[in-house]
């Protein structure tokens, strides 16, 4: 119902991920459920199906980069929005069972992307023990518990969910890294403009020279700022490219709106993916004098003067 | 009143000038009155102070370039309106007194821009014979006639109206010159799009590098052809540039207007000087599917769903 | 011969003009001899001929606008190319024979363009008197030295040159108006640079949409603020249009001789008119560190060792 | 040895892999060795120590998207050039030992991407079969050959190697995906050109609105089209932004080599990653008359006259 606050939250499971942790960090654990889902088209495909009426997915990752399932998955099927961003900078720790100390670990466990973050870390702290893959931190946490390895490197989430003590925080070889979450909810109302908003879509525009220049001057022509644009393969439709593409500003926006329609008149198509709060702790480029609603009313009472010829 | 044809028409004057040539082919004799001014700002202020309904004035030649103050006139002071453009090709006939020929010609007077047209051919039909200036073709013309020269280099009208023959036609050295006139009115109904139309606009922006960049490309975008440029001088107001031009397209069409708003908001200064038909019998670049009008519409309809949440 | 300074300059004479004023600001009087010419074509001319080594001639005016006459006399024919640029105020004085007095004036007279440009104060001062057209300001002058004439309203050279006295100084009705001047030289070394230059072009390209946008941003691209445009009308060459520009820099500066080149490929024509010292009293933008000779040196540093694969 | 193609190849290991299958497609299993790396870091390791002469690392798949490993990796550290790029569609089977039937399978083991990959084909063939992860394809081979499990999902080549028989070939749910694989090496003489070539970058630029329109404008200006662009994330790096791209054409095509200067000139940072025959089975735009070699070198040409003031 609009207006509603979603209630059933999908996220990528299994309990313990840091998903999961993100989703705790922006939804208060009373307000609603939750339901891990095996995959992200898994997450995407419940809240389509109106089982679930949210969902929050990773969309990029400062060391993996874009997560391909959820921008193809928002990019294709039935509309989604995204209403919401949450950034979670994840924390590894390397989990035991209760008593379990470094000298103890024989076998280590995670998903092969946390084993590739905390290879050096690993390498100190457990020379000689050669990592195994599983298929989610949070199951390499549950194997643990259940005895079939020693350790595990996982979300502290995960760790206490599965009564596990850390026998090492932060174990990423790399600190500062950062994942960027999306809530996706079916069509309804956008989130109101808080004056500090980023609009996501992907654009398909004719393979020619200039087309993306074109596709970037209607953004600069109207002061908006992008954050992030990444050309999609689309191998099985030759002659065009698709982009993916955060700005500045929400569609309620004037500028932000003549935009979006003239990207929709240009372009070969046009997806727009939903106008949220910016999250990322960053202040969107001010808004100059020409480009506020104000301006963009005032300019179109003048043009309204002069069609009529009252100049 | 509106839809009412002007009935009083001020014209560059006086009566048999080139400008009263073209008014006579814009306008059939029986429509309203004629009068002569005695330059383009009288003319213009006639308009301006209600006691005429429009004025036919010179804008640009093809030999002399622009007429500034026909360019000043309308980009200062109350506004005017262009609401048709007329192009007439000056026929410059040599003429005496009915009887005269060409040896009996002694002195020969007009306009210094008329002189300098056709300074050649007097050379060569009036060998030894110093050309003398005249305020206009047509006084040059009157004077011949009050016998106080042999003969005058002006408009056909012009010999027409003051009893005198031709001793020579088309004595322009250089063929293909055309001057463009405009009529100007009142503010008032703009003239009905055709399909076919100019828009001319004056636009003052600030002294920066790609401060005229910017406002092309808000044409550009829209895919909207200019006709004409011209860098005005702004000596009295250091540190900005006004820009005169014509642009294809009308006022009311969705893209023109888009762009028109778009000026009227990022230009320091924007001065509408009117739509009206093209008339210099070219036809505008064809409006691609992306730009027309029912382009701008569905896009509009699109984004207002998009406002709403209907994805 | 090159590097030897012109030592007989040709001007838009005759004797008295506004343009031996300039010429003489500009030119120390010992240095060469002058020639008056009966015409911007004339003066044109006799450097093309190699009867004068360079020629001074109006550009544009800012009550005027652009000389046609000097546009199209560049443009076309030989080449020649700009060395120098030249301001002058033009101060008309009203001047008669030395004893006259205000309330003696019968008759005045002057070149059209200025009795345009004093037709006010005339009014205010000479009540009831008609003012008659001359060929130039400075025949005017000899006119009434001539005793044709009461009074001319002329330039102070002209009113020394023909013995005559002020009756009234600045007898213009708006202050302010400026006439640039250019001297043309045949083709030679150009003028070293200065860090305040200009260059000057006359640029032709197809007619299609965007085609000046595009040639706009050869200047932009590397920063390049142009100080004047203009299109030309080209009514005898259907679908070209032809665009008189300067900007600021000199040819020899890698900026903006990057985007001669450039501007070389695109267009369908492109003739250079010359780099010279900016004279009007205004400082070019500064270059900023991306775009100076150093920075361009050094990108081609950087190229040519990316080339040989040592990066 | 400038000239000497490398022979000792790294790859993304460990034998069996995808990348192994590539650079046998590549590269004659006769000419030269071939060394998996355990991880693209380690890859990239071995040639910038010398212990390896170029290395074959995976940079997108059209379902995983870019590979941050190899992006990063190449805009960081030592440089390292992209000689040569390999296209793959990679072709997962199901593998079993010699006498192994489907109904038999009790587990399957494969790495994660490799599993999403096949998850819907999986469940059909192998209905309630949990799979299992593996560090890569090529490992669970060598489980499944081991005995460990029953089944892997892998590439034909990790079947051979380990000798086990297909029970399903082809058991991608989506066809048409398809890995780009680049052969990295140490600065050395680039590739020649072919006349169908693209050229990688890496570009920092400043977080101003405009700056990604600005870069993209040094391409568009010369006639460049982009292949592949993205933004990279630099969260650790406030305030500037990383962009990844490649175009068309070589660094030592003119139009190229203009761009990659002005780049340099213009970015906080250009990384230049090489230039090496398009091999995606496309061609690139063709490069129009006034854009080639010849159109430069002309330009080039006429700007030394002009310079010299032989106009």
């Amino acid at each position: 119902m609009p207006g509603t606050p979603p209630t059933r939250y999908a996220y990528l499971g299994p309990e313990g991920t840091f998903a999961e942790a993100a989703l705790i960090s922006a939804v208060a654990p009373g307000e609603g459920s939750r339901i891990p889902a095996p995959g992200v088209p898994a997450a995407l495909a419940v809240v389509r199906s109106g089982d679930a009426d949210a969902a929050l997915v990773p969309l990029e990752n400062s060391v993996e980069g874009s997560v391909p399932a959820t921008m193809d998955g928002l990019a294709e099927g039935d509309p989604l929005l995204i209403t919401r961003e949450v950034f979670l900078a994840p924390s590894f720790v390397l989990a035991g069972r209760p008593g379990t100390t470094l000298s103890d670990v024989r076998s280590v466990a995670s998903h092969p992307h946390a084993l590739a973050q905390t290879a050096g870390r690993l390498a100190q702290l457990l020379p000689g023990v050669v990592p195994l893959p599983a298929t989610s931190t949070a199951e390499a946490a549950r194997q643990v518990a259940a005895g079939e390895h020693d350790a595990a490197v996982c979300a502290p989430i995960a760790a206490e969910r599965y009564g596990l003590t850390a026998l090492a925080d932060d174990v990423a070889d790399r600190s500062g890294a950062v994942t960027r979450f999306v809530l996706v909810a079916p069509p309804g109302p956008l989130p109101a403009p808080t004056g500090n908003d980023k609009t996501s879509l992907v654009a398909v525009v004719g393979d020619r020279t200039g087309a993306l220049l074109d596709l970037l001057r209607e953004f600069a022509v109207r002061e908006i700022s992008l954050t992030r644009i990444e050309s999609r393969p689309t191998r099985e439709r030759l002659g065009v490219y698709s982009f993916s593409l955060d700005c500045e500003g929400h569609a309620a926006d004037a500028r932000v709106g003549e935009a979006l329609a003239a990207l929709h008149r240009v372009c070969d198509e046009l997806r727009f993916l939903g106008s949220y709060p910016r999250a990322d702790g960053r202040e969107n480029k001010p808004v100059t004098d020409v480009s506020t609603d104000a301006a963009f009313g005032e300019a179109a009472g003048w043009l309204e003067r002069v069609r009529a010829g009252r100049v």
